[in-house]
């Protein structure tokens, strides 16, 4: 017997990746584990997609829907993507193969917010999970199953596959058990009950996940790191940004609007995000929540220091660095962090009750405030919306932060009109970018556009951001509540197009 | 001592409405009753406008903030409008008058999510409030208030406004008594509860708003009635938009998607709304509920039918001969309706939770499932989002009907891009027009634009529509995920601008 897989009916159904992938058909939907580059299922990817091409090269198509908890890694959508073998993929994607192939149209991509995956799967609404490949830490004798670094949507598709697959990943620490909270009690409408949690330290479910042994149709044996990109250091439009957002919590507290501790704090990944972190544990903040998705490296840091002193999240978000750290002081990390299922972490519900201080990237802003998070010029998608909305629209204050050019100065970042709308002029609250921040709360869409370009535009666009607004004012004297010039409104973008400059 | 005023303290505070408002100055900000055109103070818009004019012709400037529930009426947003009186409106304006002062852009108008509007107030993103100005049914011996026929966002301008005046409207029904349910356990982050309400007809609160007596400093006596507008008779178009949407929720409980009592029901204002609710009510459903904003007169059909057998909202939007059938009746309807503050009607938590079925109207949607509900042409507002987002985010299913054209045929609902976007891709799920029904869930962008132009566009549009997919796709084949033609999407509404006809 194993001494990472003490079930004895379990343990019986380990076999190796290349057998289990036989229980995968074409046409299938699989349902797989992971959450950034974590927790996604190893062994399996590689030995599907070896069956892919064999298929492929004995004339048979072979393609399945993709479905998990959010993006995973080259070794998992990558491998997939690289044999064609994903027809479709929800909710969320951020590979550099696949993205070319859903912006090629050979792929159809339902890109979803994250909070609504769960229960959308469930509801009926994307068919029947044929399959759920799942990777977790240990599989203990009763058959509770220890989660890995992300729980994503694990919770749902082990709960309703026909068939799971199991990977139990030898390199997660066995030390992960009791770093989760599972809740367990969720149900289809009209039998919905509150959701017990008001602390972001609140344990309301299980440290397990659960399988239906009998579904179990194989368990296999892997050792294979996760794999996040490492950040870029902080660089100075970083620094700036996080400075103009730490400054006005400052503010904020000052003038009453939140406690001195503030409220649960959601960051988004990447590298402005990691700055915001940087900039808060320079601060003088201290004794903070997170209640947010995923504990990047920075979170690491905000907890070391005791800037932060519990992280809800749904997901590990690490580089090798910052998995190193974790691992080697793992023990003093419990207690001060669990994983929860991301219908819970990012459940609007709990953003709401908790008052949650959301900060997310984006692509650009308009004028008006409205924010495009997933498309560039218009078309392509970039990432997804992932957790963003579920966190902006029900926060107690929400931030989007960009630097306010893109591509050496070609791109202006703040727009007369977004190119795509992920959050709406009435889900808004705060645009930051190196150049400063406009404080969008109570405004009229006129007044935010004063705003938005005075602060938050980079001044080589402010003119021309100014004359579009009064030439669009000037244009049509009785539709003024958001005057636009529709002949001119996406011509920045075109422009960019045609010749590479804004 | 008045049979409606048996309060001793309150009693001593009735004056005229002349006299009530001299309470109020030059850029307060005022906060006021109302939701459609129910429950809004009767005598203080009329007094408060004279003395503005009285103030204008001594050349002196006399505006204010005007906040409410939602909507008013002619003779409270109106006649304060008619003497530019309102400098700035939130969250949401239906009053022609006032609606063309804001797009002239001499009036700011935020045009907020209503379940957002009391907690923000209550943040301090507004400002203060100075002035409350509620209308009651009745004030009972300890002070206690009878609300009258709406709820919308009175209870937190009653507990936040520096001062209160009362209107205590006797043409309301002294039986409205027992109509409503007032919870009292609302709280800032991070002392909020889970809201404890798991069934529509369930009483979390108490049936009276409360008010400080010391804050208040008048009491208004009326008589005068709320003023709706009477609804259109259900013609052709709207009867099949009816259809479609009944048979797709046939479809639904069929597929094992729903239960056979559906779950609760939230319909939007206006011709299109009711005429699905007489289609409800011709089918052969029955035992509904409904967690919804307005009991129209469409609702009323349905309790009395059976069809329902309950409706939570936060206000009345009954026509005329709806009040007169709701008042002969009004015992009967005890226990069968409930109004609610907005805050709890619309809340994300509870609509998410009862998984609510949501059903609105737009203005037009485009190809890739954004709907546009507020502005024509892009930048004139019409009324606002109101609660349609709300529901539409956390909906368990959610529809948006509309014509599939406008203006005799030259305006086409579905288009390549809408001009405004107020429910984005990821949150719509069925859009429903007299030609058929697009079910979007689970659908990439480009399977939806399929759906849309196929189901839901009129005939004349659609070739156009499926041709501006399909250049859209040839000209940047590496940006399909989403294909546009920047400087074409938006040509359609241009088209209208310059030539009356798209």
């Amino acid at each position: 017997m194993n001494a990472r897989i003490t079930c004895p009916t379990l343990a019986t159904k380990v076999v190796s990746a290349e057998e289990a992938v036989k229980h995968i058909y074409p046409g299938d939907s699989v349902g797989i584990s992971g959450f950034t580059g974590a927790g996604y299922p190893k062994a399996m990817p590689a030995a599907l997609a070896a069956r892919m091409q064999a298929a492929r090269d004995r004339g048979e198509e072979f393609r399945v829907a993709l479905w998990s908890g959010a993006s995973t890694a080259p070794d998992a959508d990558g491998v997939l993507a690289a044999v064609d073998g994903i027809s479709s993929r929800l909710p969320y994607n951020s590979d550099p193969v696949l993205r070319a192939e859903i912006n090629a149209g050979s792929v159809d991509y339902l890109d979803a917010h994250l909070s609504h995956s769960a229960q959308h799967m469930w509801f009926g609404f994307y068919g029947n999970l044929d399959i759920a490949v799942v990777e977790v830490t240990a599989v203990l004798p009763d058959g509770l199953l220890v989660p890995s670094s992300s729980v994503g949507n694990n919770k749902t598709w082990l709960d309703q596959a026909d068939k799971v697959i199991l990977e139990v990943n030898h390199w997660q620490p066995r030390e992960f058990e009791g770093f989760h909270d599972i809740y367990h009690r969720t149900a289809l409408p009209p039998n919905r009950l509150p959701i017990p949690l008001t602390e972001p330290d609140q344990r309301i479910g299980e440290p397990y996940l659960k399988v239906d042994p009998a579904k179990v149709v194989a368990v296999v044996e892997t050792n294979a790191p996760d794999r996040n990109s490492a950040f870029s250091p902080v660089d100075e439009v970083s620094r700036a940004i996080a400075e103009h957002l730490v400054d006005f919590l400052r503010h904020e507290v000052k003038a009453g609007r939140m406690p001195a501790e503030l409220l649960p704090i959601q960051s988004g990944v990447g590298n402005v995000a990691n700055a915001v972190l940087a900039g808060l544990d320079a601060s003088e903040f201290t004794g903070l929540t997170a209640f947010t998705e995923v504990i990047q490296d920075g979170m690491l840091d905000l907890l070391d220091s005791g800037t932060l002193r519990f992280a809800s999240a749904t997901s590990f978000g690490l580089s090798d660095a910052g998995v190193r750290r974790f691992m080697d002081n793992i023990n003093a990390y419990k207690g001060k962090i669990l994983l929860r299922s991301e219908e819970i972490s990012n459940h609007p519900e709990l953003v709401r009750r908790l008052g949650v201080i959301a900060m997310n990237g984006m692509i650009e802003a308009d004028i008006y405030g409205n924010v495009n998070s997933t498309h560039v010029m218009g078309s392509s998608v970039m990432n997804g919306i992932g957790g963003s909305g579920d966190f902006a629209r029900n926060a107690f204050l929400n931030f989007f932060v960009s630097p306010s050019t893109a591509k050496g100065g070609a791109i202006s970042s703040i727009v007369p009109m977004v190119s795509h709308v992920d959050h709406t002029e009435h889900d808004v609250h705060v645009v930051v970018t190196e150049q400063g921040l406009a404080d969008l709360r109570g405004l009229s869409p006129r007044r935010r556009a004063e705003r938005v370009i005075e602060h938050a535009a980079h001044p080589k666009f402010r003119d021309a951001l100014t004359e579009y607004v009064a030439r669009a004012e000037a244009a049509r004297p009785t539709a003024r509540h958001t005057p636009h010039l529709l002949d001119e409104s996406l011509s920045w973008h075109q422009r960019f197009l045609d010749s590479g400059q804004m």
